[in-house]
């Protein structure tokens, strides 16, 4: 069993990423089951209580964002990782294909209206990268299905360098009026993703999550790896990290990204709120008033 | 009567706005009311014909924000204007104090939800930039009613500079996605304002039109000003312009802010659209069809 720094999987722009060397699995960091059961438990209560401590401050909320191949656990890591905080504070969006209304709308514009309110985690369930990463695996979409400006898509290079340009502003901007945004890559092996696709075709009850279309997509295998390092690479900020997490054993991955949901609830100056001396005194007049009616 | 350039009245970054030199007024650009009214229909039939030109398009959409004092003119230049324009292809979102709601969002939030679909024009009856404007002037707003990080509002000038950079980071993100804004200011002088706000109290029809708030404000009258000096200046851009409109007359006012519309219209290059001569052959096969069904 060992501990690790969240620092090890934090990509800031401090230091680029190299997709092929960063791993896919770790040392286990739980002892067998029920060790971890009780760590993630243990974790879930610390996040509800920090949470808490942003609702009651009600000036920062929190975008978390995951992003991942098909397989690699998005869904079940949400669930494992907010399960038991307070679903008032909690909200996931999921961004499926986009609807014929959405994209009647610049790329951003459907992101924009799931944005937190104050005090809340938004989790993003996919997200704006989708137009960074699956668009650049089959640039047609650009042309086929979004409406995009005919000179938007002369030049696709620059089309990306403006759609980076436009999140790094998007995310910088958020954050200096009080919503940060953390983005989770969750970095599965080609051989572990093999294996979980096949698990959900042999398996009759895992048949549901099956996608015909994904094993398709594993043909682009090394073309998606490219699009996640260039995005990954073009939008990690001190203010809005990158992490990647290996992502081939799920409860290591689970663990991590817990811990490192807390480590930036934590970070936020919501703890230095003292209690309001004032307020506290004039509030002790009011018991008498109450008693009165 | 006089005719005019739209350049009279644009701002682009290209040279500084002061306001006290922008004229509150100028020259007839009618002969009388019947005249007036004639070309105002002219105009309006000529909007709506380029507003059908970029509906079946379908790749652009036009943000037209407007801004200005009170009782400058805004409602009844939005009325004028687009009266006669398809209101398929028109939402008129009027911004008034955020809600409570609102409030728990970052200050640009709820223009976004308010951004248009491609091929309509969104009309903006005040805006994003009330939070550079209304703020600016009564910067106890920012720390009494908005919940901002308590960092951000330790610096106000670095406030506003990040405020104006994000407005000029989103209308140049817009306009690259086919969504180009353009801003008014319509520009009424103090003593016009004072005739009109008179006749607002004297006039019992029109009484439902004023707010005792108005004269508070009228206090503040050269700070406004020297507001809207420096966020036009802050966030002119050649793809974002604002046109400072005279507007002491309603009715030139009105005839060159249709100009100004149906001329940005005109650039978009929507125009160059040509039948496909191959859909056009494919559909003659369905005549056909149509006729044995």
């Amino acid at each position: 069993m060992k501990d690790f720094s969240i620092d090890d999987f934090r990509y800031d722009g401090s230091k680029p990423l190299k997709v092929k060397k960063a791993p896919n699995k770790v040392d286990d960091l739980y002892e067998d089951d029920a060790h971890y059961e009780a760590m993630l438990r243990q974790q879930a209560i610390e996040m509800d209580i920090w949470q808490e401590q942003m609702f009651s401050h009600n000036r920062f909320g929190l975008v978390a964002v995951f992003q991942a191949l098909d397989a690699a656990g998005k869904d079940g890591t949400i669930k494992a990782v907010f399960t038991g905080t307070n679903p008032t504070g909690v909200k996931v969006s999921s961004f499926k294909r986009p609807t014929e209304k959405e994209l009647e709308h610049d790329f951003l514009w459907r992101s924009w209206l799931e944005l937190p309110e104050r005090g809340t985690i938004a989790v993003f369930n996919r997200s704006y990268y989708e137009e960074v990463l699956v668009t650049k695996v089959h640039p047609d979409i650009l042309t086929t299905s979004q409406r995009l400006p005919e000179k938007a898509t002369d030049d696709l290079d620059k089309l990306f360098k403006h759609r980076y340009e436009a999140i790094r502003d998007m995310e910088k901007y958020l954050n200096r009026n009080g919503f940060p945004t953390i983005k989770f890559f969750l970095h599965v092996s080609k051989k572990e993703q093999a294996d979980r696709l096949i698990a959900r075709i042999k398996d009759a009850d895992k048949n549901w999550k099956f996608e015909e279309g994904d094993v398709a997509e594993r043909e682009f295998w090394d073309d998606y790896q490219d699009a996640y390092e260039e995005a990954i690479n073009e939008t990690a900020t001190d203010n809005s990290p990158w992490y990647v997490i290996p992502a081939d054993d799920k409860k290591n991955m689970r663990l991590i990204v817990s811990r490192i949901i807390i480590a930036e609830l934590k970070k936020l100056p919501t703890a230095a709120q003292k209690p309001d001396e004032e307020r506290f005194k004039k509030l002790q007049k009011l018991i008498s008033v109450i008693e009165g009616q």
